[in-house]
């Protein structure tokens, strides 16, 4: 319903403060020692956030988990970057509302993984909405090669996919390892991927989901890593890991570094648009390493992970 | 003189050559212990590179030179970022030839150096030249607050520009502040300047300078190093540090992967333009760090380094 843009705003206001609190709960739990500190900031320009923060906990190095509640004028080249269809007819005040999730586990057993929903909205200078979408996703990058991981993952997003559209998942999936590529790495994937949508338009999107079922399938997107992630922690964090693999593991966080700052776009989103940097650069690991042009020896675990970053089916269709 | 571009190349080729072999005579002889591993590799497309590659030297962390000769098309990306008067007006051939040196040293209180010089050839379908020009400069990257070694080095930058062109150091400092500037960080610089310049045009630069005073500027840049930066290194080298300090050195670092991966023009030129990914980002470090949202104590060091980090006059005009 164009204009009436009061009511979605609100609910996708709670909407993501549920999220929020969700998964800081899962995530305390998960580690079972450190707590998130919270810093709640304004934003020039309209809205803020919260953002919550781990660090040195049992199992995450660092967890951050961001909601941001933000609205205002889009400068044009965030317009431009975000692709919806008011920005191209000019129309460029937004209101965005999303959490997101960067976790960096302290033991190399146990995979990075990313989270983010979010709901958009563009308004034309009367304040009648143009468009309005759901995006997201999560994805999994691991720095030992547990391909059962992988397919857990996968299979438990799957599952959550087939709950709300049968073609979600077959949907989702390739865009996953199509936006997280690597191109000045030759191609290389970030990980092992897993589901990212965008511009996911209620009523107009081919599956034929409202604005309810879309509220729907974002949540579950967003708890999904009780499913997905949290019994890959359960079961590697106690595995014994060595400096070998530390130093493999801050390797492969400077590929994250890599992609996150060259092509990321919501970090590229948060940086053009008067965001708060710290909550932006979050996603950042605690410590990262750049080697000059290692060799894997063939048959090491290093090789074997390598060989895992490119796009593969982890589950039957 | 248009369209013998042909022993410009030549020229500009040795010239190059002698630079990186002039730079990595120095870094061996400074870091003392440690020697450059080299290789040589191609470019798809046209040309190819020699990168030259310290790690774990006694002083040096990682020292990273590299040398490119370069030739062929410009991706339309890469060619307007260039901001040639040929690739405006569609000429998109090139040629070019530089050197460009990084070095983390592995002390804190040593400070990080970038030095970069290019010669730059636009040339239309019927390889006439349409445009040519000289960039480059050189900036130093402090961990630890000695203001006195920023006033060396731009005292000995100023003595070498003043020995071309009195209007020189005044022209290329600012311009070396503008470009070192990390605007998501409320516009941090990236460290304490130096100079730097772009588009330096043979017989049409302000300066009146012609080719042959061109490659003598931009050799006495590359060269510039053994003054500027060399007395630095011995003078800092065996000072007493500390975890603390070596802690603060890794998250200074990590800016300057922000700076280089968000921002600079020659990280972002190798990327889009098929050069050989592991030379384009030798110049990140082996090692850096993300504190979310750290506070300095007043009066610390690390609050009198971040002071640092601001455009200042270091030496008179």
């Amino acid at each position: 319903m164009r204009g009436a843009a009061g009511g979605t705003r609100a609910r996708a206001t709670a909407w993501a403060e549920e999220v929020h609190d969700f998964l800081t709960a899962l995530f305390e739990r998960l580690d079972g020692v450190a707590r998130f500190r919270e810093d709640r900031w304004d934003r020039d320009g309209g809205g803020g956030g919260n953002s919550r923060v781990m660090t040195d906990g049992a199992v995450f190095e660092k967890a951050g988990i961001n909601r941001s509640i933000v609205m205002g004028t889009l400068p044009a080249q965030a317009a431009q970057r975000l692709g919806g269809r008011g920005a191209a007819a000019g129309s460029t005040d937004f209101f965005a509302a999303g959490v997101s999730l960067v976790v960096h586990p302290r033991s190399p057993r146990v995979p990075t993984v990313h989270l983010n929903v979010r709901y958009f909205e563009l308004t034309d200078a009367n304040g009648v909405r143009t468009d309005h979408w759901f995006g997201g996703g999560t994805d999994l990058t691991p720095t030992y090669p547990h391909a059962a991981d992988a397919v857990h993952f996968h299979r438990a997003l799957k599952q959550i996919c087939d709950r709300h559209h049968a073609g979600f998942f077959g949907r989702f999936k390739p865009w996953c390892d199509e936006y997280f590529t690597i191109p000045h790495r030759g191609g290389e994937a970030r990980g092992v991927g897993g589901v990212f949508f965008d511009h996911l338009r209620p009523d107009e999107d081919a599956s034929g989901l409202d604005e309810d079922a879309m509220f729907g399938f974002a949540t579950d997107i967003g708890h999904s890593l009780a499913t997905a992630y949290g019994p890959i922690v359960e079961r590697r964090k106690a595995e014994p890991t060595n400096e070998r693999e530390r130093h493999f593991q801050l390797w492969r966080r400077g590929r994250y570094v890599e992609f996150n700052l060259v092509y990321d776009r919501g970090t590229h989103f948060g940086l053009h648009t008067n965001a708060r940097v710290e909550s932006v650069l979050m996603s950042l690991p605690p410590l990262a390493a750049w080697d000059y042009a290692p060799v894997w020896e063939p048959g090491s675990f290093e090789a074997e992970l390598v060989a895992m970053l490119k796009p593969r089916e982890w589950v039957e269709g």
